[in-house]
């Protein structure tokens, strides 16, 4: 039986600020990407976050950023390998608290917002996340942009790596994203995100917006966790899974 | 053989901001308690720091903290329990991230500034840290004022609790430090210092300052790590415990 | 023709994070109190707020709090007077930077959250304010809760004061706040917060907790401004005191 | 008589961390760039740094920065201009703040580090900047480096613009720094310095890392706050201009 992940972006509250639906979307996610408090979530929220997850039995991982709070991670910084090595583990160890403090583990990593696009470009700082998570514990999954530097760096590093694909995004003839510059970046039509989804689950392919037939390896599909429709999308994307054959299940578990 | 463990508030420094004299004290004391990145501290300080102490065989405690970069930890705030706990395993864990990755151990916890005097005498919120510190890790050492709350607290969640002697300040008779506000608060002459340390060390006990003598269980004695005479100051106490016969060494090893 | 102002905290979102229905309630109210980055708000939010208080004729106030954004400005700290002075001047500035920017003006200063607790009741952290106000523009006003130690301190300071009431809190024989830890702290029933409303606004008194009739200045009203039901109670307030032939105007404006 | 103005960055320590020779550089220069808390800098600091170069008769700037405490102001961030719009208005409003507190005046606006950079090539943050200064007070001066976009933005904004060079730095045949990464681009020898500064103070003209002859417009002399050898510097620099006959001035002191 083929089987998919599907993770979405939880515990990005901050303080006495509210975001996301994380309640009704962990019922729905195989895993958790959870904010470290460096773009989104503090200690409290964090500890909240990984009880929940656990509960559901959705695996949690370690959604690691650049420090910008008021950007929300999503503005690129120029930092150095190094200052990414070590951001890295803090935030890594930081989620690794709370979680043996439940009786879980962190199954995996992955950057968050600008961090992850600079990671899928940028080998050197691609190293730096794939090394400090090897030195932390090289069991640990590393989801990253299909065909990017970042998927490069954790095969390198020995880490077994997680490809990931993007239900409401178009696609490059070169497996690259859309930018979200461009008018058609982003898929609204649910129908067509749902079918063009299922190819990339089913399949291993996704069609370009210049009509080519690109190959694309998906093994978890990110999901949005904000927004009104986030978590009704979220649903009817599963169930057109679950229908399709797939099982929905986080990378690793039997 | 009678033994003693000197600890040294480390890893102090920020960004481009230098603080203490770590490489130097690294070389006389057998425990480092590090900043976390809530009072002093970043992830880069943090990792050098837990690199340099392990090198030197000096056992890392997490200094955790309030979060208040801009006093650095110094001053107090109406924080619950709960958000202790959730900051406590935040700091423990992050510091872990480092340490598991360098091939090290954190071996002990503490409390920073103005969270150290609130667990002292707070036993809601000493509970708060030592039930964080159990749940990470049971086998972790709880370092604490002598005869407060937090050693209390340590002792009933069934860790090894650590009681701390200051050697440059001065008790009253029933065991608390002499507030900072007193003129007499601090012992400045440096012989007086050492000849205090001493008693505490050897005998377990010390004079306040009504010149009553008082009981006080020194496991382990705080050297102050700024300032152009710490290192003076550490290497002759250093020196004078030595020669009274004391092993220098923290506490659990062997 | 008697005169009210009606107050309500503005500008509380920060970075990519939402909280309040600024739009709505800046058509109900005459003053508004705007985050000024230490608890809430960030530049880009503290300008926009600006914008639209004054394009609405809303006169504008610097909410001043301690520096603490993961607790909102709520947990107390351990300040002293001096420090208080200089970040009451530092958000009073960057927010006169934006009203100048913007052809308008600062109209008033309010303390928020845990510092107008503090300075309702420590006269010299109310005097640290109030001369940081004074020095930076005498003619400003300065809000705080009716019998604090705070007007006090800024009648000292020669400063018109604004006496502060409240709509949905019971109050105590001495005229101060029954406790939020008060079962009954809070009124959940609007007509009963109306009517108290209007009898504060009309008559300068308000019946306490033991029954008894206390006098209270109330020169402004505070309205909450986040919750679904935050909007509907302004709007039948607002209506109800002009019903009763109140003007809802800013101080000092003619 | 020719003038020529120099300037330090000033105010950088933070909390407990303390940095540069402030009170012996205040001495020396005649216009103090203040960190306003984007990268270094605090409240306590900021009005302390005002009061004492009041004091000496040191003209007072606002030295804005990026929102990176941890990294100095110094990695460069995606930021949009509006974004840095507000930024502006923010920083000098708050150094304002303490100006007019102590019956001073703020007097210019220096982008610091990686603003700076940006600001000195990219037009649109350059206007942003520009225009905050202007809607601010027209009256205000911008420093910006030697034929950067960011005068051309300045002179465009209706502002007067202070043409920057540095005393220690090597510069190209087109006017712009050697960059830090090439192994000449700091001056080391004192003797070599001077001579440089000497040159471009008094005749308008640098010599070139390739040898040509470059005609370099400079009002303003960045002097380094830091190091054992800043002030020591400093002074014999000050001292050679003297000799030259310049008198040190801000700019458009009488």
């Amino acid at each position: 039986m083929k089987r998919i992940d599907l993770n979405c972006d939880l515990g990005e509250s901050f303080g006495a600020w509210r975001m996301g639906e994380d309640s009704a979307l962990l019922a729905l996610v195989s895993s958790a990407n959870i904010a470290c408090g460096f773009h989104a979530g503090d200690p409290t929220i964090m500890q909240r976050t990984v009880a929940e997850a656990t509960a559901r039995g959705v695996a949690i991982g370690a959604h690691v950023s650049l420090p910008d709070l008021q950007g929300f991670g999503r503005r690129e910084m120029a930092v150095s390998p190094a200052e990414v090595h070590a951001m890295t583990l803090y935030q890594l160890g930081a989620l690794h608290g709370f979680a043996r403090a439940a009786g879980a583990a962190v199954a995996h990593v992955k950057p968050h917002g600008a961090l992850y696009n600079m990671a899928a470009r940028d080998r050197a700082l691609a190293d730096a996340i794939a090394d400090a998570v090897r030195a932390f514990d090289p069991s640990l999954r590393l989801f990253g942009l299909a065909d990017s530097a970042l998927l490069d760096a954790g095969r390198a590093a020995g880490l077994a790596v997680v490809s990931e694909a993007f239900a409401d995004r178009r696609y490059r003839a070169d497996g690259s994203l859309q930018p979200r510059r461009e008018p058609d970046a982003v898929i609204t039509d649910d129908a067509e995100a749902t079918a063009q989804t299922l190819r990339m689950a089913v399949d291993g392919e996704v069609v370009a917006v210049d009509g080519s037939t690109v190959r694309l390896e998906a093994d978890t599909l990110c999901l949005h966790g904000d927004g009104a429709h986030a978590v009704a999308f979220a649903r009817s994307l599963r169930a057109a899974l679950e229908q399709a054959g797939l099982r929905i299940v986080a990378p690793g578990v039997a």
